[in-house]
């Protein structure tokens, strides 16, 4: 598993760089999101995309914030709404939950997906 | 990839085994759906399940259809509308589309989540 995360990370490199930080509980993350600003959450109600509309959101989203966005995957309780009414945005990738892992693995693949898809590249098709 | 999606078929195995028939187009598909009868067709335009509720509808297919399922996952034109309109449910993972090989792994892990979440186990926790 970690090496197809690595393979999007390094098919992604040229065009951004991805870091994963992993947080022990609240508090790391409320320490972490002092300094990633601004953040996503994922959420059971989030927004829903296809494939496109999540590329043309992110590659907007990039422009608007800078080049720089956090994606927070929230633990098994899910994140605490204290920290998720911050996020400027709440997004879902299935009404199914999935393991941490892949929550990971989708949401890479749907990242690197984006820029193919703006491109007009066949990966997508 | 392949390990993980090896994991969870082992971790599958006393309670079902699950067998992956690749096909190359759609004839091999129609041959192979000729003795694998019933079957599910993964389309966009699919139901979509909580893990909860998939796991309910799952346990209580596999009773009503004799303890065998059939998914059946199309290529990148998708499943053939005369193909597609014989299955006997439609289902819908995510709105986003995947990679065939994530979509495996997504399909495995919520089939091992659903027999998890029918024991009341903490792996869903």
């Amino acid at each position: 598993m970690k090496e197809a995360l690595d393979e999007y990370s390094k098919r992604l490199g040229p065009i951004l760089s991805i870091e994963w930080i992993l947080v022990k509980d609240n508090a790391q993350l409320e320490a972490v999101l002092v300094k990633e600003d601004p953040f996503i959450a994922l959420e059971p109600t989030g927004k829903m995309f296809t494939s496109e509309d999540f590329s043309k959101w992110l590659i907007q989203s990039l422009e608007a914030k800078g080049s720089r966005l956090n994606f927070v995957i929230g633990g098994a309780q899910g994140i605490p709404p204290e920290i998720s009414k911050r996020a400027f945005a709440k997004i879902s990738l299935s009404k199914m939950t999935f393991t941490h892992q892949i929550t990971r693995l989708i949401l890479i693949e749907q990242i690197y997906r984006s820029f193919e898809i703006d491109k007009g590249s066949q990966y997508h098709k």
